[in-house]
């Protein structure tokens, strides 16, 4: 690739935009940053980028700039950048609860999260979860989720990193916050449309927030949905049929995006 | 497995049903049918069906009946069932549109249509679609998305398959029908909120119809836009960020969904 930039990725209406790249902080005084090793590596190794080539910088925490391969050196690669951008404060601010999947149902959920605005994803094994504990340390599981919502935040355009953990049980997932909305999807006929409880008179001052707790295929268990009501949720429904664990929680978000988001 | 029916698979609140059996036809005047030979296979090998035990039938057009496996010879599979339940007609009706994707992207499209109760789904090559055309021929390129339609029919309950479709352009995919709203996806800053879209207002009367197209990761071009607002469609947003197209769909699917389905 030549300096100036020559690639190009298809964003919409045909326009090109240079690659998007993360660095853990922007809100330096200075204009240089050196990138870190997975950044740098997909940067130069897969992306083929030489000194010159324009990048776009972001930090996951709402700053971006648009910058220039400054400097490539022992495989350290230094970016030059310009004025940082601060992105306005959200006006909704969204915690999903969900149960426990294994791992390419996860990453499904996290890059929907990401791309959908959400702030906060929580996975908690529920009772009839499929996956009830870790497969790997909570420190490497977390850099995982971290690395997927990274590529996502890429892709969409997005400069915010969702906050993503894994939660022991339910109860420490579920921690008293000032919300507007507090509910649980559930099968119960009884429960109410998502959609009744989205409108502006539940949720009157903006951000818009809420807390919404999406079980797993066998849906949360009854004690579950008993603690989550004495908790002050309600319980809700979103969808016709009975959705796998990871499209609930994809539909789920894409709703309240819709209708807070857009 | 013995008779009676130990098989058993999580379904909401933890309960177990019998398996579901797709059937071509339940409109008989019998109470005996012979499965199709992917069904067979499916009952007796994967979940090792025997003789007597329980079964749940639907013929995806929206029949449904309880029974059971009255004999398995020479490789077919005989079922026997009870009264046959007719769903109520849906009360909402909707068309996707989407840009053709390759296979699994498809898949997903496929399998969250049929459990968010959609009706009908259009695959058409588009000027920024990834893929332009066809792997396989038209015949078995629909028998493969039936087949995944028929598994998640099996999954989230639904007795009704959606009509699934591939286009050879938009022009063929938006032929003129009279329905509530029409619309497509668009990054245009003035595209209204498809949440105020689908509003009572606009859907007055039951059952509410809508025809709704979304385009691929670099969005519909230009001259796309401009020929299907001559056809009459509305340029909405559903979402804060730049979607990858089947995301896109699925969130689509899902706020239409949870709007006039539940």
């Amino acid at each position: 690739m030549s300096a100036g930039g020559t690639w190009k990725y298809e964003t919409p209406r045909g326009t090109h935009r240079p690659p998007r790249v993360y660095v853990p902080s922007l809100c330096t005084t200075g204009s240089r940053v050196v990138l870190p090793p997975t950044e740098a590596h997909h940067l130069t190794r897969v992306l083929r980028g030489r000194p010159g080539d324009p990048v776009e910088l972001f930090d996951g925490a709402g700053h971006s700039a648009m910058g220039h391969i400054a400097q490539i050196h022992a495989g350290e690669v230094w970016l030059q950048f310009g004025p940082i951008a601060h992105d306005p404060d959200p006006v909704w601010s969204a915690t999903l609860v969900v149960g426990l999947l294994k791992g390419d149902k996860r990453d499904e959920i996290v890059r929907a999260a990401v791309a959908l605005g959400w702030e906060r994803l929580m996975f908690v094994p529920t009772r009839y979860s499929q996956a009830r504990e870790l497969k790997s340390e909570p420190g490497q599981w977390t850099e995982r989720c971290m690395a997927v919502a990274i590529n996502a935040a890429k892709q969409c355009g997005r400069n915010r990193l969702p906050r993503i953990e894994f939660m022991n049980d339910l109860n420490s997932a579920i921690q008293s916050t000032a919300v507007h909305i507090s509910c649980f999807g559930s099968f119960d006929p009884s429960a109410r449309s998502l959609v009744d409880l989205l409108t502006p008179e539940n949720c009157p001052s903006a951000p818009r927030t809420g807390r919404f707790v999406v079980g797993p295929e066998g849906g949360l268990a009854p004690e579950e949905e008993t603690w989550l009501k004495s908790q002050g949720f309600s319980p809700v429904r979103w969808a016709p049929y009975v959705l796998r664990s990871e499209l609930a929680a994809i539909a789920l978000m894409a709703v309240v995006a819709a209708h807070w988001g857009s």
